[in-house]
């Protein structure tokens, strides 16, 4: 099977990642008795590939946080690598998704960061979604999902309930309906 | 107990009641083998109180579907109501509120419609929301609790997992700290 493009987030229940000037402090720390996958997640993860506001958001953490997991930054403006498994990469999302793949392998290639997720969703090429839906409003910062250019049918998969309020959904992502082939014209309508 | 102020109502993942357009084709229709709790909601609201936007839908609806409840909507603009149970209102949350509260007595207010929802949860005065959401990415719309003024906590009460892929939340809201009250100054400090 081959590695699928797969997104793990956390998001304010109306929809934000980080509220207003990057502030991720409505984050809960993680409650230690419960497991919300993430250890798995990373552990079939190949290769990560993330928006430039995400990666500039981990730089500035105490200790780089992905390990020697490839890191793949969309970005079209200079960078400078906080660890030699990050690379920089731009062009469409299929170009840079490419790129990630050939490091990846067989492995899940790992999408992070709101407008990234958004512009491969709308390009048709995430497989599922793991939202952890924290329970707490925003009201603004940088939203998760809203702003695709089009309506995205989910499958599913499966509803996680932890004690300590954090709910996660995972779904798949229906692909887009192929569009009809150009269908040969028959030489004679049938009236049957 | 004196009645609550709540909110029953479905979202998009992405957190929109209505995508472009007041489009409501992605609401799926309702699962007959699964109960969603809205007879026992509506079985305990006394009046709803309801945005002018969610009302000129429900409107133009073939049957009007709040059958004998009271129905008020919160608009500054000439009303025709479609029902003898409409009446206007207009004023601060907490006005229109005392509104309802009267005619609703012991029994809860339903909160209906994105803008008054989110005015109330400004004004402090939700007391639990019930939150359906549907397995679908609208993108755009008119959203429900994105564009408060503050964060708001919530507490976690309850999450209900259904077959066919709803997931339906429902928390507390958390009232406003108190400010602090003007300390007495205490004529002595204590070191002890």
């Amino acid at each position: 099977v081959a590695g699928r493009v797969r997104v793990f987030i956390a998001c304010s229940l109306d929809g934000f990642i980080a509220g207003a000037e990057d502030d991720l402090s409505w984050l809960p720390e993680p409650d230690p008795n419960e497991d919300y996958g993430y250890a798995a997640f990373i552990a079939e993860t190949g290769a990560i590939l993330m928006g430039r506001g995400t990666y500039d958001v981990a730089a500035g953490f105490p200790e780089w946080p992905y390990g020697d997991t490839p890191v793949y930054v969309a970005t079209s403006r200079p960078l400078e690598p906080v660890a030699k498994t990050v690379k920089a990469v731009k062009g469409t999302p299929g170009k840079m998704l490419a790129t990630a793949r050939r490091k990846a392998g067989d492995d899940d290639v790992y999408l992070d960061g709101g407008a990234l997720i958004r512009s491969f969703l709308d390009a048709g090429l995430v497989d599922d979604l793991v939202v952890t839906l924290v329970p707490v409003i925003l009201g603004s910062g940088a939203p998760l999902f809203a702003g695709t250019a089009a309506r995205q049918a989910l499958v599913p998969h499966e509803t996680r309930i932890f004690p300590s309020g954090l709910t996660q959904l995972r779904y798949g992502v229906v692909p887009a309906a192929p569009k009809p082939a150009a269908r040969r014209r028959s030489r004679k309508r049938s009236d049957a």
